[in-house]
């Protein structure tokens, strides 16, 4: 079964996090909801990046604000792929978290996706993981296709007066 | 054999690229370069995209600058993940291309990289890679070896008085 | 009669396009409200605008979000005048709305209005189809005339104290 | 025959807009080029775009750099359609003058297009001017899949590793 | 008697500039309050600035927001000083009003002040008009010698504990 | 016969600060240049502006980059009007310098004219001193009329195909 | 006993400052709390700073907003490190205030922090008191570890599923 | 003697520190210079960090590009404190280094200077380490004299027309 960490910097994060864990879960992906700061627990930290793939990690996701530096201390631990969500902080609307994130130095990328956007995260997370576990990519088609056939939805019934 | 699509919005952009091709090839990934524009060929890049996983590809790497919307757009086609790297262009630094690739919507992730960070993109699409093809791994794990070894080699050499 | 399709790319967008909505109509223009997305219905999308001529619009106005494609992914089928407007979304201020939406690459323009601002697109779009529909050009004066007028009566307002 | 006004807030602006000029002119838009200052010359410019219409512009096209007032002044004075270019200055990339063409006011839009872009506002001119003159379209679609095959080429080019 | 001419580009901007009204009044300075677009009314903007000088006013303080051209245009059509106030509009946090105000092109200057700076406007108009009324000096000196007052005043009181 | 102050931060600043020389002696204004800096000399800085009324300076111009203090710091010592010039330095491309003059605290206002222009400046402070100096005005609106009949004699040139 | 001054540009900064105060107490630092404006009482502000070394202090604390000159004129005028914390305006989210503060220009130093970042003010306060005062390093190991110990608190409870 | 570590995270960075170096040596503080990456040798920066104190190290001061993490990860790791200095890198003119390093989260610290402000890095470490080291006082007072003076100095060369 794939195996993902959710590693957030401080609890406060949670509810930017909750529908990634969510997500996960409906593609029936394990996750590990932690809490670490690469700051405050950096040994912590370093540990569980060191040890995440003998420990059945297929990769991390991890959310930070401000200087934002988790995911990129995570990664330097790690060959797993690690998934960056830029938490919007109370200044800059997140422009500090992304920037700290994405523009991350030669030979240790970290994945970085929109401000706040724990939900793509664990989309992108199973995409790769459909890399390995062929049997998510029917459940990513059909994600796909309920997408698109509730904007059709919502296109419709506007056509049809509904919302207008 | 691993194989990646290496996609660029316009020609211009290919000096930028060529560390992630000879990167990805240095890890013996296979990596179809190509061009093609999201608003120039739109049809080739729905195309290509929609029939990427059939025709072997695992992941697709996309640039481009400006409104930089190429990996945005093949993602909207496609399951596999998809690599965004953002290219500087002559105004702003980049900061329009990185803002038009990782902002993505709900639904549809672009694991974006640091802009112009070609190499970087390669280095991350290795690491999903490795998910699927086990042999990459031990190769990560030596890459991640040497990028250390010759930072230290560096102290080294700053310690002994010869570089300062 | 003039027809214009007003395309936004999440039914969240509505109240921002209301003003536009009420303006074209004000000028009697039909006006066909569309939800659609570059990402989530790119088919829908692509469809829509390589039939826009022939379905008898004279013109597209795209609304989007964040990474805000749409108008570009439309301008990339059709080669009606399209106008994009950028919705601000919950970060960045609309900046990197208006940055996806304004940059696009050359061959491909996209008619850009403010952040949020619907209502100039609307009259943006009069404008434009002014060239076809020569009656639309004294509507347009009165309306221009009608707005002096009122800034000319707030003026006078205030000059007599009435709000000061 | 289609008639364009191109108006710039200084000579050093030539250069720049030399594209919109060669583009306008490969599709048989008749094009008058000027000089005006939005502060310099602030009479002539009032006037010029009051008289635009009765003396056979379509439509106005402005470009200007800094607090780059000349496109939302000239749409001051007029109901025609006014495309403005911002132009990167020396400092701060341009966004300046971006923001001070595109963030127009209620009532008064101007069709904004990316820094520099004159090719793309000349090309955007001739989408608007296609409403009226419709032997303009077939043009337009030319250019388009003229555009479309020299990327396709490149990329031809590219695969039999002509670039590579 | 000095006078001045205080113009805002929208009725919305006047609670702003109450604080600059109130402050150029208790300087006994004669301040004619005035509602006028760069846009909207350009013929008027542009007549009232032309005849100020004649009309009695010392300097103009004018206040926009957005794509802020009303004080660039009162300032192409008169010699008289011009002072800019950029109104914060509901998008960038005022950075667009500041651009449009503050990068004025050569020759044409505006005295800009901050964001939101409508009483600061005020106490810069008193600072010129103090050149040519003397009578102003004593009472800016006086104005001046209340603010560090008022702050010593607060100091003193933190001090004694009163407020922490 | 009208005096003013230039104060620059850094003998660095002086190419910066030579149009500012020249304009100000083309109205036959005295001009004082000198290198103060709000920080390496303060207290030269402080008793500079104390005296400067006395000392029979009409006003200041001051040009600063980077944390650009120094008009501010001379506008807190003085009731003269404080004209502040921010200065690109080798970051930021001014911004810092622009935020760090244009947005003093209430009370004490720094009349802020662009990035790095000096003669704007210098055209501003003509402006100031003609409220005091009336024989300033006419040779304003000289200079108003040279710049006008200079835009218009390219325009000109333009048309008559010497240029294009 | 190690003793701080602790200034803000105006009393409404005292709550954002509050957390500093709290801190250095529980440090058993001595913290004289002042509010002193570089604008409004810049006598005050430069001869406190003149005095602050003979008055007993070890280092100063200054926070400001805008263009928030404190940190950088206290700096000017005394040899101890001066700790400068950017506040929160109502504009642009701090950036204008942080670029004011840590751009300073060569030879005079501000150890920033981040926005509104009083809290770490104190702490950095404290760290550089601790190379004088070693009674303060064991108590600066003993909050690192308690911090640390919360978080790994906070990671346990999410496990055991008390807050998921 | 007091001895301070600059870290740099790459060798790229250091003629950009050179002038930290100089400083320090004319100080007469003992500087260890070294390269570590908190990315690529995350365990050497980790160690290093963690026992810097027990080596006799008083600060340390670090420097790093784009997503500059090294400052706040060797925070994480000491009491010591920890200057940082954001370096510009190609993109983004440092905006990115500064935000990664200035904006830390709560209990971590990183004393932040100016982008690629090397030079004040020393300086400020010079004023902490005087706390411990009250001989350095004099020479900080020396230092802030010969400053003051080649400003005065350049300002009376100006004065005698040296240089105008």
């Amino acid at each position: 079964m794939p195996k993902v960490a959710l590693i957030m910097g401080s609890q406060s994060d949670l509810p930017t996090l909750q529908p990634a864990i969510k997500r996960l879960r409906s593609f029936e992906v394990e996750v590990e909801v932690r809490i670490m700061s690469a700051h405050r627990t950096p040994d912590l930290a370093a540990n569980f990046s060191k040890s995440a793939r003998e420990n059945g990690f297929d990769l991390l996701i991890a959310a930070a604000g401000k200087a934002a530096h988790l995911p990129g201390v995570l990664a330097a631990f790690t060959t797993l792929p690690v998934i960056g969500v830029p938490v919007k902080s109370s200044f800059l609307d997140g422009m500090d978290s992304l920037l700290s994130i994405v523009q991350m130095p030669p030979g240790i990328p970290v994945a970085t996706v929109g401000i706040d956007a724990a939900d793509n995260a664990a989309i992108l997370a199973v995409q790769m993981l459909a890399l390995k576990y062929p049997e998510l990519e029917p459940k990513l088609k059909a994600f796909k296709a309920e997408m698109e056939a509730k904007v059709l939805e919502t296109d419709q019934n506007l056509q049809k007066g509904a919302n207008c």
